[in-house]
């Protein structure tokens, strides 16, 4: 299952939407065949397994499938592989997880032990939850998992007041951070960053074949037509204030842009979550200031946070995320520690607000 | 001399102003006799070893001794161990360092050569350094090591506008930091503190069988005959402007006033560290607001900070360190982080300015 988790690591970049799994097969001690999912449309885990079985010359009957999560059973773009495995003659699968799909939730399995496989699952079931975790989110809340990245000071400031944020971390933590970029499905600002940075929100420092969807959130439709994270379209603009001519304008550039206002006039952030869920946007990335970073961590839209603390100390300037004053500490939101690595000479903590 | 360091360490909180050293002797294979520095006054590692030996009825002719700093050579309150170990008849000694004392300074092995014993060093020095940081420090500058302590959120906050901090960090993390107050030979903190938490400044959550040294800067003389940290009597008081009749009350409160003004009117804070340097205080512990910690890190009196990071967003609050915001970003303070840990909850980050 080791070694299958592996090769779903391979799909990091590229099955957004579909899971990012992997299967091994294994006869007499021996691996005969291992696949990845590949993009979506095209062939998934285990039937690239199988492939690679038949085209080694084994003979998989008998043989063990491991996969990281429940075989599909439903015909999307592609045949079940449930039907797959059986008809190849599996002797056994092991499964790390089931499936959260509501179309699989656990059919898949009921297939296969229906046509005599022994099935199991639970084996390294939490790797190959975080592997999945936005899948699992948008499953099974009908919303992405929203990863907040930020990078920081030791004293917990990402800026001076003049804005000058270039750098605080090191070339390692930036470079990290474009990893966590290029697996995600989409990267979400909002307009003051992109009127202060006009950043490009491509994933630039680590190869990718598959660049995410860039998301503005931009109320008054604000957004220079010309900004950059419009360049190569495709580009999301939310915003809460109809402007046709505005409109027409970003869709001239490729851009689309989606109506979510709240009764304060402001974008309804719970509700985008939902409709990126909808999207099929599995992991949203945030790299947005203090005041929209504030905004979704009020308003329950965050579940991770990213935070890059450089071994520096800036002073008075800006800070992570706009959070009015509490008058009681007991009202402070609550985290917990998931993960604190060492990257280059800065500190990567992932801290998590709500465990699924 | 893993074994001497583990000795060493039992000495943590009782051998200030000593260094904490430990000693072991080895003869054919087998620990024979082991010892730490007893309290000041009392007998050295390796007196200690032989005693342990000699009352184990060992022969300790001929045998190793492994020691975590290398053996005094001079007179201080104790006779000098180099003698002791020449007369014991050792065949070897393997110390971790040399002793930055200059009374010491090489001087202690060279007897030991003279007399016949093969000797060596570096073994494991490292972490020698470690368990004596501060007395090297005050050996080789003149001044302690400062280690500055402080608890925040992880969006850097220490307390909330209305001064309430109790409590960001959990009760793991309170008593790790009792246990850092107990090694240090002294506590510092702002008449501010004082003035707004009363503290006690006391070990508690940790058995220790000595307090250290309470020191309060107080550059006007403001601190309340009856505050707690004058309680039991030894504070000191770091102040600017002199005040007889005020003076007189907080010398009869078992305090003593030091006098130390800066061309400003305030407490000269280097001149503070070389005072208590010569006041052989080897780690000073600094527990205080964001503008005491603000001035001693800007005035370069900050050896290390030991940031206690909580799971929590706090919002708009007090921050770490009151430092003034800078034009660029160049101009920010450098670290390193030298060692993170989870505590319990919370995250545990020591970082270096300015290794020795």
């Amino acid at each position: 299952m080791q070694l299958a988790l592996e090769w779903a690591a391979k799909g990091l970049y590229t099955t957004s939407p579909n899971p990012r799994i992997g299967c091994v097969i294994v006869k007499d001690g021996l691996v005969v065949g291992a696949g990845v999912t590949q993009p979506a449309g095209q062939a998934h885990a285990e039937v690239q397994a199988l492939r690679d079985a038949a085209a080694r010359g084994h003979d998989v009957r008998g043989a063990t499938a491991y996969v990281t999560l429940e075989p599909c059973n439903h015909h999307g773009r592609t045949p079940p592989c449930s039907d797959a495995l059986v008809r190849a003659g599996l002797g056994r699968v092991v499964a790390a997880m089931t499936d959260p799909n509501p179309l699989v939730a656990g059919q898949g399995l009921a297939k296969l032990e229906a046509a005599g496989i022994a099935v199991s699952t639970g084996l390294l079931a939490e790797q190959a939850y975080e592997l999945n975790i936005g899948f699992f989110s948008r499953m099974r809340r009908g919303r992405p998992w929203v990863r907040l990245k930020t990078a920081a000071s030791l004293d917990g400031m990402t800026a001076l007041h003049n804005g000058s944020s270039q750098w605080i971390t090191g070339p390692q933590a930036r470079a990290d951070g474009h990893a966590w970029r290029a697996r995600t499905c989409a990267i979400l600002t909002g307009i003051g960053t992109v009127k202060a940075d006009d950043p490009q929100l491509t994933v630039r420092a680590v190869d990718t074949p598959r660049q995410p969807r860039r998301i503005v959130v931009d109320s008054r439709l604000d957004i220079d037509p010309a900004a950059r994270v419009l360049d190569g379209g495709g580009t999301w603009i939310v915003a809460a204030t109809a402007n046709p001519e505005k409109e027409a304008q970003l869709r001239a550039a490729g851009a689309e842009v989606i109506m979510l206002p709240n009764a304060a006039g402001k974008v309804d952030l719970p509700q985008l979550m939902l409709e990126l869920g909808r999207r099929q946007i599995n992991e949203l990335h945030v790299e947005a200031g203090a005041k929209l970073n504030g905004s979704l961590i009020r308003e329950g839209c965050v579940d991770e946070l990213l935070v890059y603390l450089a071994p520096a100390l800036i002073g008075d300037g800006q800070g992570m995320f706009a959070l009015p004053a509490l008058s009681d500490l007991t009202h402070k939101q609550h985290l917990k520690f998931h993960e604190v690595k060492q990257i280059g000479e800065d500190l990567r903590i992932l801290a998590r607000f709500n465990p699924l």
